[in-house]
């Protein structure tokens, strides 16, 4: 890893074993898609291995990183096409900042973009193009992303996509542009591409589409700096989280923002909510529509992709929470529970929700229509203030449709094995297939140190089920907040968690990457291996613990076994031997018409 | 944690935040069941919290460590009492010990047993007791163990046990003796306790008990002594593992094993052909069936629990692995394919298996009939050579019952997630209900370095299935020997992952343990969270990195959100608000009587 100087917090630089390549849909040289390439070793006999790529332009050898001047502005020009209004921006509030005195403010990002605004009776949203029958640029890129660049369907694709079982689920063998449309003209998918964010590269989050995975940022307690914050970021997408949730809070925050999302290629979320308590200074009591209303504006210009609105948290529902093991574990869901009680009023999320779509709609904000009811224990799984919570959303996502709004649904959280799938099934039918996103869920609470782990089994589970996206969670959940280190382990966990889901679900292109991985260990090719698999560094590392040497990266055998034993190392022999293998064919052939059972063929096995 | 002095090298002292136990069955005072207890907070007025303890008397403050003497003999009295022979021991060969030369050679752990063998026509096995219908004290022991020392059925054991979907598995609310019997005489569940094992601590293995996990060891390449390798044990049952398989090759592992045995309080397993196959210098062709059962004998005497055994590799299925894209990963499988095609004769672990059942019978060691045709890749998952060789340990487990032999059955391996529960249904369908015992599986290939996590996915999902016990998988899968710290969390994975499909399976006492650490996680107990976690010292670490202070053991809030925001304390003003709480439900109840919807009641929204 190569880390540069300009600032010198920020990682660049490719990523271990791979390299950055960019390709074309046909026929428009004006959308470059990224990937990574991994070049394998000349005995392989294998073309370089594509892979999907995340981390944004930060890992481009030609990229000269200018945080000031903030990223290419890769949807510019089809942004430019579209007709939006230019318009005055919302005045900076000393609030915005949590009242930071001079001395401490952070001076925003000097990056120049005009803040765009969707005029009344245009289309703005990815839905709207769709519902009307347009293909976006966004579509176009997508659906080329998806096919990890491929011109048609892989070699295979019907047998892999055949193999799985994907309960419902529609994915074709190849992604067109417009099966991407169509699947966000039914609402089974959404683009998160708010149209104050020019410098990103569009992923598409739907069921029918790759598992894709949200990693969280939140600022420290004290800020060095907005490159400390913009690294938290790069780092990130760098492991392969493909959308980042900015949950920071306190001083500054605006002004930090403008920093992340001018230097972000991923869809950025966040929950307005806690933007708008520190203006109330943290008081729920104090919360009213005004000022959240102004902070989703603020935010939305500033480019946000997509809001968390826990506008299903409804009066009624709060006492549902009073017997349970943990209450209300979602900080925006008790904060609205507060509200509502404090003012024995329904929240004003659920009553200005339609004031709410208006102006999401015209930055094409996303919904995460939160769950702020989500059970924080195993005992709470699938209750009754969950559930009630889910049918509100479902209501809510079909309003929010009708106004030209994206949706997608978050989702749990703690839940034991057996009632995950109820989980994914009343998603389904009650949001009516809006695209669920969910926080692992954890599968026992018995583990605090390791919920990376409990929650990535339950995490595997819902994306083979039907979750379009996992947010992380990492190995200080319950405990602390996430270093470094602790990022990296939980993108990762979640990477493998939703491979091992798109593999279960039979998705066309995910099992190429088993194979290409599994080949190259049977053929001790090492460094292939290793540049395969989700992470390189871990991987060279941990073998170099047991043998060092570079001779060691041909060796026919490694260290668990040693030479001797090698099973890999007989399979091969076995494999050589392929004259008595024929012969022992052969003589099963002979055995067979005998009437021997010496022999069995695989048919018969099978 | 207390290191002891003598030898240095060996872990002993109590786990953080708990106390060892004991406790015994009504009326058998001579039986005394170790485990865990966790004091709590004052304020969470509950009794001490009991968990089951793997970790045997290392973590006894009354224990004195003595690694020459060997462990107390739990077993001794109820071995005395069966009428086994004392026999005159197999002289000790110096290719038992690799023919380590006499100044490298370690010594043998002087601790004196007799040498036990069943006579023919008495019963020797728990499978032959339970046949007989004879409780022996293990199935009392490991009755009590299970119930977690309870006298009767843990309070809401009905209700937990059926809110869990378990496969058509019949896990009882409360385990008796006669059950565990009825289990074993079923084939459905094994002790493994050689007769000439009496340091066990006995542990069932069934798919109506808890799930267990076997944590694998092996010898360093340069040993430092016998201690090192008792430490290994040790360190493994400290965290959880319920089984040890005992993986070392090369020089001086008769004698090692010998130190192993003796202070070894779980079931220790081998695969004597590695040891065999030492004995003929590493040359899989020269094997013999005199070598491999002379080895058998050697290791039973010892003491050994289960023997892997990989009679289901027969000379018909090796052509069945040709065309795998991983061939055969399993080491015992490719020496004994090896050993097939050279001779180009049926395996003598298959032509000699009655010979070995009854060597097996005479000491009661467990057969684990290994899967040597196990998929080493997503792409060779349930294939015709993995279910061709499932098809002959069926078979195979109908002659070793017949022979009176404890029975349980290997499974893979890597397997993707869809494919997962027909490994599960067909093993219980040919295997005859058999008890199930994976590695893993692993549910993805492509994340070396994180092969613990993709499988803990699949090892979960197939545990939950009815999977009985589950070999753990490090974090150096595929890449290097296991250190320390790998081990730990391996097991830790594995614990988390067994509790998981314990949970779902609805066990009874399985929710017991995740409701209070989420009760003390809601009342901001801390240190109760800690140790009532697996890994108290992990939790407490990770929660110190933010808050180190003593002070915030007691905070009501934690890092993540701090003290303003804190989801947890505001759902405790709102419980507390119970007055306010009362005046909603009433009012509730008055809008519904009044045909109004603004509230809705636990019932309707279920």
């Amino acid at each position: 890893m190569n880390v540069q100087t300009k600032p010198a917090i920020v990682t660049t630089g490719p990523i271990s074993g791979s390299r950055k390549v960019f390709s074309s849909p046909e026929g428009r040289p004006d959308i470059a898609v990224p990937f990574r390439e991994v070049d394998l070793h000349p005995t392989a006999n294998e073309p370089p291995f594509r892979l999907y790529d995340t981390s944004g332009p930060f890992t481009d050898p030609h990229f000269s990183l200018d945080l000031d001047a903030g990223l290419p502005q890769v949807r510019g020009a089809w942004l430019a096409g579209r007709g939006f209004e230019s318009v005055a921006p919302r005045a900076v509030k000393p609030e915005d900042n949590g009242f930071a005195p001079a001395d401490r403010l952070v001076p925003p990002c000097p990056a120049e973009r005009a803040v765009l605004a969707g005029p009344d009776g245009t289309m703005v949203t990815q839905y709207e193009f769709a519902r009307a029958g347009v293909i976006t640029e966004e579509m176009i890129y997508v659906a080329h992303r998806e096919n990890l660049g491929r011109a048609k369907a892989a070699e295979g694709a019907a047998e892999r996509r055949a193999d799985g079982e994907d309960f419902g689920a529609a994915i074709p063998e190849f992604i067109t542009p417009e099966f991407v449309r169509s699947e966000i003209a039914a609402g089974r998918a959404i683009i998160p591409a708010n149209i104050n964010h020019p410098e990103l590269e569009p992923v598409i989050i739907g069921r029918n589409f790759l598992v894709k995975i949200n990693a969280n940022i939140g600022n420290s307690a004290v800020t060095s700096g907005a490159a400390d914050e913009v690294e938290k970021l790069v780092w990130a997408i760098r492991w392969g989280g493909d959308t980042v949730m900015d949950l920071s809070t306190g001083r500054n925050i605006h002004n930090i923002r403008s920093w992340i999302m001018r230097n972000a290629p991923v869809p950025i979320g966040t929950v307005p909510l806690y933007q708008a308590l520190e203006k109330v200074g943290g008081d729920p009591d104090k919360l009213s529509w005004e000022v959240f209303r102004d902070t989703l504006i603020e935010q939305a210009e500033q480019g946000v992709d997509y809001f968390t609105i826990h506008a299903g948290v409804r009066l009624a529902y709060v006492p549902l929470t009073a017997k349970r093991v943990t209450g209300i574990v979602s900080r925006g869901g008790s904060i609205m529970a507060r509200w509502c009680l404090a003012h024995h009023q329904e929240s004003f999320l659920y009553t200005h929700f339609d004031e709410i779509c208006d102006i999401m709609r015209k930055y094409d904000v996303s919904f995460s229509l939160g769950d702020g009811l989500r059970p924080g224990s195993i005992a709470d799984a699938n209750d009754a203030a969950q559930f009630a919570e889910l049918d509100t959303l479902g209501e809510l996502t079909k309003r929010a449709w009708a106004k030209g709004c994206q949706v997608m649904i978050e989702g749990p959280g703690h839940v034991p094995m057996h009632k995950i799938k109820e989980n994914m099934e009343r998603q389904l039918k009650v949001c009516h297939e809006a695209p669920f996103y969910t926080l692992g869920p954890l599968t026992t609470d018995i583990a605090p140190g390791y919920d990376h782990i409990t929650s990535a089994i339950g995490a595997a589970m819902i994306g083979w089920f039907g979750t379009a996206m996992l947010c992380y969670v990492t190995p200080k959940e319950h405990l602390g907040l996430p270093n470094r280190d602790d990022v990296k382990v939980g993108v990762m966990t979640y990477r493998l968690a939703a491979h091992a889901a798109d593999l279960a679900k039979g998705h066309p292109s995910a099992k190429l990457r088993d194979d290409a991985v599994s080949r190259a260990r049977f053929e001790f090719r090492w460094q292939d291996q290793f540049n395969l698999g989700l992470d390189p560094d871990t991987a060279k590392q941990y073998h170099d613990e047991t043998l060092p040497k570079d001779a060691h990266k041909v060796a026919h055998f490694c260290s668990m076994c040693g030479p001797k034993f090698c099973s890999m190392k007989i399979s091969h022999d076995i494999r050589e031997d392929s004259e008595r293998m024929a012969g022992l064919e052969q003589k099963s052939a002979e055995f067979r018409e005998a009437g021997s059972k010496i022999y069995v063929d695989e048919a018969a096995a099978d």
